[in-house]
């Protein structure tokens, strides 16, 4: 039987229109910064797709300032700040801010000072979006963009986080977004790149792939692709709460990405859970994937409140545009029996 | 007619090993931080690009820290430490370092303290050798790297910094080489990837292409693709010097690499050069790619003592391994054509 990817959070499968068009900037000789025709040609792929991103992120008048990853871009933004944000927060946004605003139990954040404080705008564990204040400083916008409607101009953020691999681009490629007229102070200095706010020649072809994905993925919620995603989530939700009734479900009384589902069964490691179903041929994740090698208990779990116990024993399941219902049905049962196992083990 | 590509310092053309890896490496779907066997497959790709990295550097025992660029490896590696320099060094080293190292005629740079000093390979523009220092800090080794036999182990350097796109790579993606036990403050923080030197999901596409065009590259330098692009490099020479009896050759007193040739017409602008072979059809540089959009004199040349008339006036020819004398033959012409003519117009 072949595996089932379920965890689009923590990345998504590449989409043909990004891998045709990294396979076209292949023969793309040049520079960017040269000035030939073939540096020309370069720069006219980097320039296209900012373009596209801009486009396809309502971000018309803004500044996209291309980076490694939406974590280089969290540096540039908040490196020299003094920002405060939730402990919801990734740790790209983490390590720079104070994690200390209040967070209720169904996961919304409370702002009290908009210009000087980071808000995401969709948790990557939980799927919880944010009301944006006007005025914020900072939002990560990585795991939103691509799956709802965002638009950066009407966001109230100033600054924005974004990154190709959440939304069928390649890895290694995202970007800060910048209302016109302000700036950053770059930290990766020499040949002026980006308007001089981050050096170093452009990756050409994860840039034209990052382009395609992004206008993909605007065509695909307006084809109201999601909304059958989230379908087929709930109909997750209802499949584990019909059998396992004592499941909690974080997060699910607040609006959510369409896409995520994190549930929690109080002592069942979600470590344990994650190797278990790997095992039986699903790829799913407990916490977010950049922390998912380290056993502890989910940050943006545990700032909702939930004790010790719950926050160690979720799993959270992301689906993607290529998720069937066939795949839902199985791992639920694949789930649930796992969990009768993990429940007559306890016993 | 088809047109030639001189430009092979700014950036070479992805070899073919280069695209089949990275084609081959979009199919992995995974993150490499997520344990399941998708993210295993992800992790599998990038550990085996680094491998085959540190091969070809022969850099056994020392740490790759894969990054988005030289650039970026160089923000890591000097930020936070005052380090010397010369002139003649890259602006990505430059921004951070003080540029006051002495350089003779020949572009041969003394160095007073290596434990504090940064010294380069190789220059981009002149193409000049540095005999590196033991125990020197820091060696930008970009430009040599895959054109002459380096080996980090035996360099007599701390650390280094290295490019995918220098060699055959794709753009995007470049590492900093450590030597074991030493360590840098990570910049860039979150996820903690790259042993916590430098987070952010790998960029796996252009890591694998990293890795499997340094593979290639120590294979073709064995293979003495290098020492006949030497011999064409000469023939250009040899041409230009028949011909345009006052053209200054920088730097080719000393020991420099095989495929760039760097030569003056005092009075005739570097830029005016590099658009009138563009019209021509030969792709060439004034200065490195980087700082070529601005109109100014070479650091680099500058540096060897040549006044501002002649370090304005430079041209670099940076020739490759699919370069072929037809072409040398055909571009020396063209130059020597536009030559005439600019002095015509002088007189």
């Amino acid at each position: 039987m072949s595996r089932v990817y379920l965890d689009y959070n923590a990345t998504m499968p590449l989409v043909q229109a990004a891998r045709d068009a990294m396979i076209a900037a292949m023969d793309v000789a040049g520079n960017p910064s040269s000035v030939h025709a073939e540096g020309r040609a370069a720069k006219a792929v980097v320039e296209r797709a900012r373009a596209q991103v801009s486009d396809a992120f309502g971000a018309s008048g803004a500044d996209i300032v291309f980076t490694s990853s939406a974590t280089e871009a969290a540096a540039l933004a908040c490196a020299g700040r003094n920002l405060q944000s939730a402990a919801v927060e990734h740790d790209a946004v983490g390590a720079w801010t104070s994690c200390d605003l209040p967070v209720d139990a169904k996961g919304k954040v409370t702002v009290s000072d908009p210009t000087n404080s980071a808000l995401q705008l969709a948790n990557s564990e939980t799927g919880v979006l944010q009301g944006l204040p006007e005025g914020l400083a900072l939002s990560d916008m990585t795991q939103a963009f691509g799956k709802i409607p965002v638009a950066f101009s009407w966001s109230g953020a100033q600054m924005a986080l974004i990154s190709a691999h959440k939304l069928g681009g390649p890895k290694g490629i995202g970007a800060l977004v910048l209302r016109q007229g302000l700036d950053v102070q770059s930290q990766i200095k020499g040949g002026g790149q980006e308007m001089g706010r981050r050096s170093g020649t452009e990756n050409v072809i994860g840039i034209a792939g990052f382009g395609a994905a992004a206008e993909k993925s605007v065509r695909e919620l307006a084809d109201g692709v999601w909304d059958r995603v989230a379908e087929l989530r709930n109909i997750l939700e209802k499949a584990i709460e019909a059998s396992a009734k004592n499941t909690i479900f974080v997060g699910n009384e607040s609006e959510r990405l369409p896409n995520t589902s994190c549930f929690a069964t109080p002592g069942w490691k979600g470590e344990t859970q994650v190797m278990a179903m790997d095992l039986a041929g699903y790829a799913v994740s407990a916490g977010s994937a950049c922390s998912s090698g380290k056993v502890k208990a989910s940050q943006a779990v545990a700032a909702m409140g939930y004790d010790e116990t719950v926050a160690t024993s979720t799993l959270r399941v992301s689906l993607g545009p290529e998720t069937t219902e066939e795949q839902i049905l199985r791992f639920a049962d694949a789930w649930l029996k796992a969990e009768r196992k993990f429940h007559a083990k306890a016993a």
